[in-house]
């Protein structure tokens, strides 16, 4: 997916947002917009939107000096996911469609996102869970479901931290031992790496591999090497969460995305309200 | 008043709408807005609001060749104020207290604004009078009509098409023979000009004035001589809407500002909820 007129603003948004959680220095978030906004002056709305993110948050490392800005909020999120489930595996035990109701949690936990302007995340997750078991759902979990039954080896894209938990439990209701799990390379926004999936609990449960890349998303022409292989050899891809649809909406193979639709702009292509529980290939 | 750090994204949002507003050329609505991106990559934050917002709109009228974009707006919204002229006269001809009723209406015209992004002005107006005759007013009433009672002469400083009928009954409550009214100088998003000052019906009642420049508020500096002197020596200065407060906040006179606060930056400026009812000095 190309970047629209309309991720603009929300670029710009975005980029304030990530430097106040990142520095206290006024001065500093001033020099930070002003550079996101030269940047954004000259960017290639050819390219997807996380593209303009990972200029963006690659900038802000470098003017703020901290590598990881985003660590803290990410090991609160995978605590308060973690507190959670016990009752999200629950709620797929007792649903007339596991699979089903593991997506529509999966989906849940893909609110937690740091890189949406808003405040989206402000609402109580278990409120969160209550309105994805029951709201429509847009897509086919029918077929998703048959498709990875009948899948030999599953790539799981993830997306971001505490968001992973609820990403463990669609994974262990599929079959872990065919997944293979895949976090970024190096931290971005509140984005899952390595040690976000080891303390969601996926490591002894999945093998981990890192895409080698710090976008909000999957550019694949950015992953490793290894990553690029095994994205073409999967049986399956599933790609949880936004950025990984903006950068994989048009990939070279078939992919299963996984997402809420949080903007007007991937609402719009997706052809659903915001809002919208998303699961399509 | 300065431009704060969350005006910026709102700059974006405000010159998409405005370019879009104007051309359906989307290669010209790119180029607008990377214009306007690399300006506030530069831009002189300790400037208002509005010293932006003029930059952003002349560069839309220079870049599509269009003069007024707002032109048909503007008739469109005095057409539609002037059909409710009859009821905001009943309202505060019956109101207990016609001046802070006039007070209110002429901040319920306020919401017609095309420079505030969002869709404020989707509300039917009825609902907007209905809301502003009860709903608390952050300030003084009372002293602002003690005030407007006495004094010799009051200049009035419009702010938008449509928006000048509810001033107009604000300016005949308060005694038109007293006030001047003053007018952008020159085309500025859908701010009130002469022509509009006359189709409001105001042109028997009062001297109508333009004010030399095309910013969307009252940079005193950008003004006529003639402005500037009837500035200071006016016995009671009348700024309508935001665009006013944000140019005249620190003005070397006292004037009183009636508004509605539109946004959070504004709110938080005046020292009131977002959405509040302003009137004060």
């Amino acid at each position: 997916m190309r970047t629209f007129l309309d991720c603009v603003p929300c670029f710009m948004r975005q980029a304030l947002d990530a430097a106040r959680m990142t520095t206290a220095d006024e001065a500093l978030q001033e020099e930070i917009l002003r550079r996101v906004l030269r940047d954004a002056s000259e960017m290639d709305m050819r390219l997807s939107p996380p593209a303009m993110g990972q200029r963006i948050h690659r900038l802000i490392r470098e003017l703020t000096g901290n590598a990881d800005p985003y660590r803290e909020v990410k090991e609160r999120t995978n605590r308060l996911a973690l507190d959670l489930y016990p009752e999200i595996r629950e709620r797929v035990r007792e649903a007339a469609d596991p699979v089903e109701m593991a997506v529509r949690m999966a989906i849940a936990g893909n609110i937690i996102d740091f890189g949406v302007p808003g405040r989206l995340h402000d609402e109580p997750l278990g409120r969160t869970m209550d309105r994805a078991a029951t709201a429509p759902l847009h897509g086919d979990a029918r077929s998703f479901a048959d498709e990875a039954a009948a899948a030999t080896s599953i790539l799981y894209l993830a997306d971001n931290a505490g968001e992973i938990v609820f990403d463990r439990v669609l994974i262990e209701t599929l079959g872990p031992e065919r997944v293979t799990l895949v976090v970024r390379g190096g931290p971005i926004l509140n984005d899952a790496l390595r040690q976000d999936a080891e303390a969601a609990g996926l490591a002894g449960l999945v093998e981990i591999v890192e895409n080698g890349s710090d976008a909000p998303g999957t550019i694949i022409e950015d992953c490793t090497e290894e990553l690029r292989s095994r994205f073409l050899a999967a049986g399956m891809v599933i790609a949880k969460g936004q950025g990984n649809y903006e950068t994989l909406s048009n990939a070279p193979r078939p992919v299963w995305f996984i997402l809420m639709a949080k903007c007007a702009v991937i609402a719009r292509h997706v052809g659903c309200e915001p809002g919208s529980l998303v699961i399509r290939s």
